[in-house]
């Protein structure tokens, strides 16, 4: 990452996107649903690239496997003025008992779901794109 | 709202959605660009059920007016075990400079954007539903 000024908005790299989607636990993935975006929260892990979460929801689950979805992460610290987002878009599979290279590395990974309920489906997000943005301001 | 148990999730009605939207002031919108859903934090206000924000971003302006798009908020206190989110589903406006009334409720309020950069346009969210959740979990 460059320097940044006084007041700055800077891309990062895929490098610092995954360092920072390997500190944090808690995100939100969006599905489309008959071309309506919807947003939900989700506790996350990430094995490699691969971003995991269990649900039990219907929602999530008849409509996020094989098709596309984007999943971020953001935050801000006031006291330094300074603030970040992460996002992967990608598409989402069905990894609850698959076999394929991602449902593996998906399981290898432990996400703890804060929400109440059952949920034994698991769902990897395998990237197609990691970006990310920081920004700092002035004052 | 109904009285939670040691461990449960439940639907919040939307004059209480409303009420957490207006004590907040940063959320994330998705918005579909060729069938794929991107997230984006943005600094919002609410002007009655409707969502605004200021954007200088080609991606937000050229591909939300006009579409479905999806605002959401979240939260989570560690100490209480507890959890919410809100999800405002509804169609963007560019509220810039129209007369519409959407778009003058949207130029009622003022949010202020925390990233740099110039932000001459005005976006805002005619809401289709309006939803919540909540939850504690055990322990």
């Amino acid at each position: 990452m460059k320097a940044a000024g006084p007041e700055a908005l800077e891309e990062m790299a895929e490098a610092e996107c995954l360092e920072i989607l390997d500190q944090h636990s808690l995100g939100r993935i969006a599905v489309v649903v008959d071309g309506q975006p919807q947003i939900f929260p989700v506790n996350y892990a990430l094995s490699g690239r691969i971003i995991t979460f269990r649900t039990g929801s219907r929602t999530k689950l008849s409509n996020a496997p094989g098709s596309k979805v984007c999943f971020e992460i953001d935050g801000y610290e006031p006291s330094a003025g300074a603030g970040w987002s992460v996002m992967v878009q990608g598409v989402a599979i069905d990894a609850t008992d698959a076999f394929d290279d991602v449902s593996w590395a998906a399981r290898a990974a432990a996400p703890w779901p804060l929400a109440p309920g059952a949920k034994p489906f698991r769902i990897a997000i395998e990237p197609s794109k990691i970006t990310g943005r920081r920004f700092r301001h002035a004052g």
